[in-house]
């Protein structure tokens, strides 16, 4: 599938900085929102940047890798959780809430047959993946679909007037394939990309990494970007980042949660490198490997707390602070306006 | 002044514990949520804790050792940055409106005679302090006056429903009066205390630190916490002490912002060490010290976007994670009402 991504025109940043750098407080003051306010300018390419109908895309699917023991968690958790947020119960329920997130859940391939009737996105592509450790977590087919849907989702919460999309996951074993993916995009020891998922303990840890470490050995492809997300992914992952590429086609502006999603945008930017410009990272996590992965993109996520839950929560978290920026552009007097002695390290 | 302080009991801490423990999710996975979560429910003794209309009180006051060349912003910014803030369009305005804080704008000694139809608290308790470079920067009358009358300030939120509370602060030059306090209650060398304020070069950063260098060579004091808060205090920064040791007083949680507040809730600490129990830290500024002290506090904020602005923006802007800890406490589900395996690291 192609996507007709391009980088957002340099030319209008002379005067978003002005602009930003004329109301009233000491040049740079305002950190992080002054930055967060150019970045959204450009990407919408305006001087009036703004913020509508968010969403989180929450993509769910289940992972043939399980089957090596490389989670604490059984797999069941993944349909069990999908029904919790369909519920109303889960972390990503109430931030969602709370920041007036719409939140939109897409069986993306999860091992469990849904009743029809709930308010779920049926984009199933199979019921998980195959165990990659010894053939393709997925078909060329699949693929395909899951870079398709993942696409179309993004495009009819745009259609809702959507201009801001987090996406989430739940996936029993997906750090599993983004431990991979990592280590392949990122050029980084498999060993260092390894971490403890829900609550591995250290043994848990060194199997996860054995059975990793002979999946890799055991991989015959091509090593392109697209064969190795294919062989590694997960559906859910995959969805994520056709999501990513229709939303930076679409001039929307990403917002990247946890480990998992790192790895997604990782991986979207080996096909696309433009993606990147659209992302803003909400949360630097304690998944081992995080902190590598976030380094090698030059990402400062907005938040560090501790969070591990996945489901897009931290960057829902750090939404505020988008709006912040935005409404420090729109709502601060200029220096002129205000008739305040302009700073003199202005 | 005599306060009454003391640290919220223990008893309640395993039933909170338990509680947050038993929520959906793998123990722990929302970090510094249930840290927040545990801390709030403890200060309020309850189970149930809840967030009730924050406010954000900003004092302001002129400072004596301004003459002594310690700031680059000329001291009419501090009058004229409140009639700013009383139009509305600074920056600790659209922070106050998007998160839902009423802005209490008090007069604590600004060197200026306000038009007394104002929307301005007056609490002036003289036109600017002296120059603490020569004398005490207030006399004890002032300093009695001022814990008395931030008190006072607090009582009255407190009485309309308010049980979250931020300080800010407007005063060109109290970055001086703060790298003095840290000084003496943190025992950090002055030079690691002393930083750029609004935007000081070097050559300015190394002429204030020779002002404040003098200014305690000169005090012959008896060095008391008192003594020392008095001597090199601001008007706004003893008030803002009053406000924090009456909000501990009444059970409130106190949210600190950047470099001035968390040098007057340790100077506050020096009075009543209780105070501390009741503070949360919004955000880690850019202030050369600012880090050094919230160590010495074993504090950690839970922003670091490079704010220098002061006027409360950091704390307000922090607000959204209290809410969102308090959200979770409420809205997610336990285990048994979710009917979700229980994850295998709980």
């Amino acid at each position: 599938m192609e996507f007709h991504l391009h980088r957002p025109d340099e030319k209008i940043r002379p005067a978003l900085q002005e602009k930003i750098d004329n109301l009233t407080k000491p040049k740079g003051s305002l950190g992080r929102l002054e930055d967060l306010a150019l970045q959204i300018g450009w990407i919408q390419q305006t001087l009036t940047p703004s913020l509508h109908k968010p969403h989180n895309i929450l993509f769910a699917a289940d992972h043939g890798i399980v089957e090596e023991g490389v989670s604490t968690s059984p797999k069941e958790i993944t349909w069990q959780q999908v029904l919790h947020f369909l519920k109303g119960g889960a972390g990503v329920n109430f931030l969602c809430h709370q920041h007036h997130f719409q939140l939109d859940i897409v069986d993306a391939g999860v091992d469990y047959d849904f009743d029809h009737h709930l308010a779920l996105w049926d984009q199933k592509v199979a019921k998980g993946t195959h165990n990659y450790r010894y053939e393709s977590a997925m078909s060329d087919e699949q693929m395909e679909s899951c870079l398709q849907r993942g696409a179309e989702v993004v495009s009819h919460v745009h259609n809702q007037g959507c201009n801001v999309v987090s996406f989430g996951e739940m996936g029993i074993g997906n750090t599993s394939s983004s431990s991979i993916w990592m280590h392949y995009f990122a050029q980084i020891p498999l060993q260092q990309c390894v971490g403890a998922g829900s609550g591995l303990d250290h043994a848990g840890i060194q199997h996860k990494y054995q059975v990793l470490q002979e999946a890799i050995d055991h991989y015959s492809g091509d090593k392109t970007p697209y064969d190795i997300i294919r062989y590694f992914g997960g559906f859910e992952m995959v969805m994520a980042i056709g999501g990513m590429l229709r939303a930076a086609e679409l001039g929307m502006i990403i917002l990247i949660d946890g480990f998992i999603m790192t790895n997604c945008i990782l991986a979207a930017s080996q096909l696309y490198p433009e993606v990147l410009c659209y992302a803003i990272y909400g949360h630097s996590g304690d998944e081992v490997g995080h902190q590598l992965v976030l380094k090698h993109l030059k990402a400062q996520p907005l938040l560090q707390l501790n969070l591990r839950l996945g489901e897009g929560t931290g960057a829902i978290c750090a939404y505020p602070i988008l709006e912040s920026a935005v409404h420090m552009i729109h709502e601060m007097d200029s220096f002129q306006k205000a008739e305040v002695t302009k700073y003199f390290d202005v």
